[in-house]
């Protein structure tokens, strides 16, 4: 890091710094400078946030120079990580899609939409039973028993299993029904639930909140990462901004980013992102032309019956379509679907 | 609501729309323009939400008229609700001032602080046993020993103790120690937090998401209330903008807005929202001059030596002169401190 | 519009309302629900910003139902606008590629750098003469001598020409040089500059600023083309957000959104949203993807020593890259370029 | 400013950088660690921006270590500027308010109103001859005629005038009518219209863009004060941020910033940037208490039926009352209204 001192600060003020900096293990490079003096700080990168230097008298900021985070970087690990989940692989040369109801309703419904998008092609079955809901009047899920729809549907079709968890008590029960366990957005900075979800011997679907920087983002899957889970494939799902037409904004160029600054995978969520299903189609292709390694997609045979998010979801014709098309913007990028 | 039809939607589209408000409750009142029918709906605000209307054929919009909280709102309860707390009151004539470390560090450190800030006027303690924090190599906290201390020190001081909880399994803990209940920003949609802290007999101080409306703030407020707890504190905390030079970006025109739309306290961060503790001083004057109740602020003997937030952390010396600026200004208000 | 009374307002200013609306045109029917009376208004759209009905008592919020602009709507001109420019169309099955260098150097540079892009497929040529920086200290453009070495560009290649103008008091000048005029994002609400560029012949490249809502974007277009100037295309060049890793966020979602709302063709500038050369690649193919008309892309041989906005510009061999994997995306797409 | 290199870099690439930096005048200190190398570079910073040195192989990125203004800079003047006005001054312990209408639109109404806010202690009046909206369909102002009455009610009250120009072409005009021009919160990039008002003898009254950083903003005051004219009066005035209850989100933090970076005086806009009048009277108070110079209100004697920005306009009568109450906060500042 670099410590940068105020024109005018005193030898003392200097001084007190570097041996602060020198009392934490870190080697100090001085450079003085007609208007600034620059102590350049070598050290254990994971420990500077807690010097608090800009308190110290003189200091007029601190500048890192190494990203804060390490398990995830791509320079820990340059390879891609490609997380196995029985056949199919998540992060390598197929894409995967993950397809189906924003909640789960009912056995029947989640069967139904199941058969569904496996004959499209998709692989792997999203649906919540607890659902985050901004009002406290809102559906809010078929909990446990929905997870037992999940299983399942899995067990009558082969599709694998993702679907979201939302309290510290509950990880062990989602986990023995789910294959990929999902943190939402609202709870990417949730930390315990990061350490728990890190406990099972599940990949973790981690979603960027809607106020997360990309780097606070990876700083999330590190938390996973050094309490001993690897297997996390991150997914963008919009941010917010000041535009109000789409539900949230979706950051594409996020995916180019992630694949540079990490090895994990990424996925795009066209639908929470746009929160409109007409949109869904054309952002799940350029999402696959940015590069991302697979979708997450809410698919309804009946929207506007559905128990939450009818507005963003697509009728299983139209998810046809989608993965038609998909299929070509894959071949385009050398890789299968 | 109202419902705002294509222009050209069929006759039947139209009607399968009214069919659907009256089969859920609604009355119906419909407007033909030349360009768009209209249909208003009056009913339980409450259920609109799981309606799906926008997935129907022909719908172009929906519009919400009425809030969708009504609990917190000022239309149910129109006199401001004031928390008694032993002695003290919130969102009564006088302002409350929480100070504090942020993280307790030590029961020595924490006592010392203690005693500074009670003797400047403040009647609450701050001291985070928990932190919520971005990197998870940063210290995390002296969890159940800090609570120990807080209420040791509360002993001593006789000042009330306010602290964060963060993990669904830890609130009766903390509820054991603390006096109000704090539930973090990151934390303002962890819905299962904010259901479990409303099982407790003490306030929650309810912090602002960095991303959330207003709207969405008391939405959160309204899952507490709608548990059973109605001794809900609002916290402005600052938002995050494009802006980098503060930490995030203090909203305080949300002081008067809240005191518009609800019945609730509302008292402001200026250490967590600036981010550096030059700043903390206007900002608590500004904040008690738009109309607050109170102010939440960091406190710490020796900003460069605090384990975290040493930045924004204010020394007791400083903390004097704010003390006596805010005199003045609640005067002005016709308040005391 | 819908004019939203509040609860216990009273007959009279019910009354005040419903005369100010109809002394102004509008037709109003009434709706008396328990908690809210609405009056909803059919008229002139146009017209309702100048009514400040939120300044009279009793009235809680007005809400537009219509889009304020009209000549700019889908509703209002349902075919695609194809803008032709000699031999070549913009918008219509053909993508476009305007590439070139930031701002204009000398007479060689940019006749090196046409020939270059031509020959990858390029068919308009970018570069600045006149250059919005902002600093006051950076190279501010070769302003008219710019221009002359445009033009010549021009003549040796066929390459039509594409070049942003600032002052209202040089917009005949650039006129004379240019093919397209550009409207740069910073002035995109440069009023009285949209009139001016809607008075010459010529089409306007109009970029959405920066802090630019959709629906503000198309109401600037809209004030081009009620000055007489029907030709406009839109051009999504990132808007501001709190991501800091990229210059702003490329919001691709607006590329389908505008071609609902609108007629009119988009293009993308994955040059300038993401500030870095890394990302133009993968952001060039997924703008493709969703559906825009075109890009317009920084090329320099030299990137490092260009004069302007290097870190985002791609050498001619990466363009080159570029262009061919544009060309299967296009095909995906049943387009050509 | 500090050049980071990529691990990894080999020396050829590391002794480029230096070789440009050092041809264009820069000392170079260079600082190995094990994971990257740092180039400081010292010199004149008002030259970073056209190097590009991100663009060249191996650097991972460039720190600005100096402030990129200097004109601007506390540290280039230490003492607050003061600008007088005739008998009045602007920065100086006088609190400073400029009142009126939005739009000017008539003689009457303007002198009405004049006569008004001159009561209550207002030495300025603000008012609008032409304006910037949204729509072309919105009225667009009184032009020059506006300015006559302008001059009309400042001959007849001895008020001095503030009045914004938009347009190049206009500058000389309004100069002949304004004490000082105003450059709005769209056009504070507008940088051709920010040279030509520095070519008169009159105070800026530069707003802050609505995307603009306050970095960003400060250097468009540089590129007033560079042309010449050294008095700059900044304004607050809301920043769009997601929160859409208020028209923007006024960041009064950006007050005590602006007075510790530089020595330019500040006022704030609590009309335009809370866009609703219930909210102008505590974001007033709290603006003075934050330590603002002054503010520029919008006062109408019938918000409803104002041209213009009626919703965000206040009576004559409130206005008084805000006066008094400024008074006194004032008063708790050491100043004088």
């Amino acid at each position: 890091m670099i410590v940068v001192m105020k024109t005018g600060s005193g030898e003392a003020s200097i001084q007190a710094v570097v041996r602060k900096l020198k009392g934490n293990g870190f080697q100090v490079h001085e450079s003085r400078g007609v208007e600034r003096i620059l102590l350049g700080a070598v050290g254990d990168k994971s420990h500077y946030m807690d010097l608090a230097l800009e308190a110290m008298e003189g200091v007029e900021k601190v500048i890192p120079i190494l990203a804060p985070y390490k398990l995830a970087s791509r320079e820990f690990k340059q390879d891609n990580t490609v997380i196995s989940l029985g056949d199919l692989e998540i992060g390598g040369e197929e894409i995967q899609v993950m397809a189906g109801p924003c909640a789960v309703e009912s056995r029947e419904q989640l069967l139904d939409i199941a058969c569904m998008v496996k004959e499209c092609g998709a692989r792997i079955l999203r649906g919540g039973a607890f659902k985050p809901r901004t009002s406290p009047y809102a559906f809010q899920g078929l909990e446990e028993k929905g997870l037992e729809y999940l299983a399942d549907a899995r067990e009558k079709t082969g599709l694998k299993v993702v679907t979201e968890v939302m309290d510290t008590r509950m990880v062990e029960t989602v986990a023995r029904y789910a294959d990929i366990l999902q943190v939402g957005a609202r709870n990417m900075q949730n930390f315990p639930l990061l350490k728990e979800v890190a406990k099972f011997d599940k990949p973790v679907l981690l979603k960027r909140g809607l106020n997360a920087t990309i780097e606070e983002w990876i700083m999330a899957a590190e938390y996973i990462m050094v309490s001993g889970n690897h297997r996390v494939i991150l997914c963008e799902r919009g941010i917010r901004t000041f535009e109000t037409f789409t539900r949230n904004t979706l950051d594409l160029s996020a995916v180019p980013i992630i694949k540079q600054l990490t090895h994990l995978p990424i996925i795009v969520d066209p639908s929470h992102s746009t929160g409109k299903w007409k949109y869904v189609q054309p952002m799940a292709r350029a999402a696959i032309a940015a590069g991302a390694d697979g979708l997450i997609i809410e698919v309804h045979p009946n929207p506007s019956e559905a128990v939450c998010d009818g507005p963003q979801s697509i009728t299983p014709e139209r998810f046809e379509t989608v993965m038609s098309e998909l299929k070509k913007i894959s071949a385009v990028m050398d890789r299968t679907i």
